[in-house]
């Protein structure tokens, strides 16, 4: 079968989205039942799918060019597949968040606005390695009525191909789920013209590594929804409880230190310092965390690495930390602002004000008080499933779910009303009476 | 006194940012009052800069360089400063949309997360011609707690100059509100500096021509809030009633037919041409509108010019109106999604249904039923005030207040709560109960 390419799946993709964005829930929870049926119904074909990527990808590891992590990550299992199964019913069982009225007002007898969520329109998703994210994304895009574009890794080609195919036929069973609402785009089409689709694709949402993530960012026009590093801090305030310190920077830390939300740098105020920071440095160096500190740092605790300038602005996604002693809160609102990342960060505190003061001045996507920065995560946070995590300042932030997929539109409702009516010496006066 | 550069401006701005982010609302209205006092006690001060502004602009007239219709726009008077200073005043009596919990929910008894609205950082705003946008948008930022760098056109050069110094001043006495929130930049210095600065500015607001607006999203990182092409769109469906589209098609056209929300094309349902065309564009005509139609327009009215391909795709800014003949509402839709901009459209019916479908499908900031296409406009929206209208579809969308000038963090309040107690075999449960 000759390959469609690229430009016509991205504008047949747009024409659809015209029409799930006026889908019922009825219509998209059938779409979701039919998916979690179908991938039930087909497992033995998907794990045998899977099993040919798998045997690639020993080759692969054979070579050098492939890690057992990725692998690990890359194979499909019963368990998996449950998960998945089960993952497609659950995001059905979510609140549709299409078609909500956010906020009404009436402008005038029957002259009624309404601010409605509707969806995105088409959206690009490039992820590496698991073949889960197919389904995931797939079942998110249905209930949030937007269209996708999936592009996956080389190592997981088949995987995501059958996965995609069972997808495409359960929806085009479902009675009145229009086509091409999920696509998936073959390995050799290239994501550089994915990234210049601006006038079809609506948004990006890169899964993957750093380096895929920035260089997706600074190679297209359309708005990307991510995060690139992931430098979260801790603040050891003056009036901490040393005990919550310690206990939340070692979950920060080890928990899963590979996490974007995993903890990078704990500031510690100099009036607890000595206090702390043996009993901190201690439960973390029992976790086998390599300490970096500053001078005032390894003056206190002697046993430790040096850190330098650039130890501030690096993700390890290992077992590493570095310290710092800070002569107060507003140096650390500072030192967090200026290094971080704007993604989690957190003030172990007892003083109420002080704990405002940080989470109103620190400029981040998730600011905690006396919790562990792995908090972040669209499951902890209850929001079912998770496209991601974002540290946009102007798109949805922090970790998002279905209702960052969607955004509004104003309708207004009218029975014959002109503006000239409201305008000049005898103009007719606006109620601007909220409804919503 | 030497001048500053940019990038200092900026720097300062990002770091005046944050001590905005958590100042109170009576702080913010005490500078409000201050500017609106200030800019009163100093209007002969101010309508003198403003008299060499008018003084250039006569040259330029005379040399050709400049319209009338700029010069009017340049021109203060007792009036507009009137004007001004209520807007001031309309500005702190609005609702402060920071700081407002927009969601909320327990993740565990004493494990409780807040989706909290906060400003978006430092907004840069570029506008032409209308010295008021300097007192608008600095009152907007202000109860934003948004810090603004400002860049107006060479010609209002002196009338911006003296308002925004009018302007630091009264900030300036104000008690706990720190320094360089507002902030002009001189002429000379370079927009296509400020467009590189998105390591401290985090929006970019334009105010003025199409191509202004095309410049600035094609050169910049920084997200834009704005909208180059307003090409807006009335639907007569074929349950249209006639009068009521002739009314709304006349005023979306001529009540103002400059504006980015007037109507350029008109699309009438092939069941309703014959009975409607003849009455539509006589009124049209009656108010002197160039009609430019279709063939099938031409069949039932003559007299009219004839519309080519490029007609769909323009916004004639003037009184001119391009009008089509569709063979059903399904055409209409995709024909506004292909050639309009996404700002405004209106579908005229008496049948609900189709309304909803119209309103679902097409893909614009504002979908509208029986009702002008001019009424999209923040003070019509009972806003109060408006910094622009944007066409984005992942920032904010419609005419965008005060609401729009915010963003969100989650706040998430523990007691020591580490993410491994809940992990594993003896995990303990999220309660995942909605508090606001």
């Amino acid at each position: 079968m000759a390959e469609i390419n690229l430009e016509t799946i991205a504008k047949q993709a747009k024409e659809t989205s015209y029409v799930l964005a006026s889908l019922n829930t009825e219509i998209k929870n059938n779409a979701l039942n039919a998916i979690a049926e179908n991938i039930e119904k087909n497992k033995d074909l998907i794990l045998a799918e899977n099993k040919k990527d798998l045997e690639n990808a020993e080759k692969m590891i054979e070579e050098g060019t492939l890690t057992r992590a990725l692998y690990n990550r890359l194979k499909l299992d019963d368990d998996k597949m449950k998960v998945m199964v089960q993952g497609v019913l659950d995001v059905k069982n979510l609140e549709d968040p299409v078609h909500k009225n956010v906020w009404a007002m009436e402008l005038d007898k029957d002259l009624e606005l309404y601010k409605t969520t509707y969806p995105i329109g088409v959206i690009g998703v490039i992820f590496e390695s698991r073949p889960e994210v197919v389904v995931q994304i797939a079942a998110l895009a249905v209930k949030s009525s937007n269209a996708v574009i999936l592009k996956g890794g080389s190592e997981a080609a088949f995987s995501n191909q059958v996965l995609a195919d069972v997808i495409v036929e359960s929806l085009n069973l479902v009675e009145g789920f229009p086509k091409n609402a999920v696509n998936l785009i073959k390995t050799r089409q290239e994501v550089n013209k994915m990234l210049e689709m601006d006038g079809y694709i609506d948004l990006i949402i890169p899964r993957g590594s750093n380096s895929l993530v920035k260089f997706i960012q600074s190679n297209t026009k359309i708005p990307v929804l991510g995060h690139s590093d992931g430098i979260c801090h801790i603040y050891v305030d003056e009036n901490a409880d040393i005990a919550k310190a310690v206990k939340i920077s070692v979950d920060s830390k080890i928990q899963y230190p590979a996490a974007c939300n995993a903890v990078e740098t704990i500031l510690v105020n100099k009036n607890i310092a000595k206090k702390a920071l043996p009993e901190l440095i201690d439960a973390l160096k029992k976790e086998e965390v390599t300490i970096k500190g500053d001078d005032v740092v390894k003056s206190i605790v002697a046993d430790i690495e040096p850190a330098i300038e650039e130890d501030w602005a690096i993700e390890y996604g290992d077992k590493i930390v570095s310290i710092k002693v800070v002569e107060n809160i507003l140096e650390a609102i500072s030192h967090i602002n200026t290094y971080g990342s704007g993604h989690t960060d957190c003030i172990i505190t007892e003083n109420k004000q002080k704990a405002e003061l940080f989470m109103d001045s620190v400029d981040s996507a998730g600011v905690y008080q006396n919790a562990s920065t792995r908090f972040s995560d669209g499951f902890r946070y209850g929001f079912g499933a998770e496209v991601g995590i974002s540290t946009n300042k102007t798109l949805a932030r922090g970790p998002v779910g279905l209702e960052g997929l969607v955004v509004y539109k104003y309708k207004l409702y009218g029975k014959d009303q002109t503006v000239q009516e409201y305008s000049g010496s005898n103009a007719k006066k606006f109620t601007h009476k909220r409804i919503v």
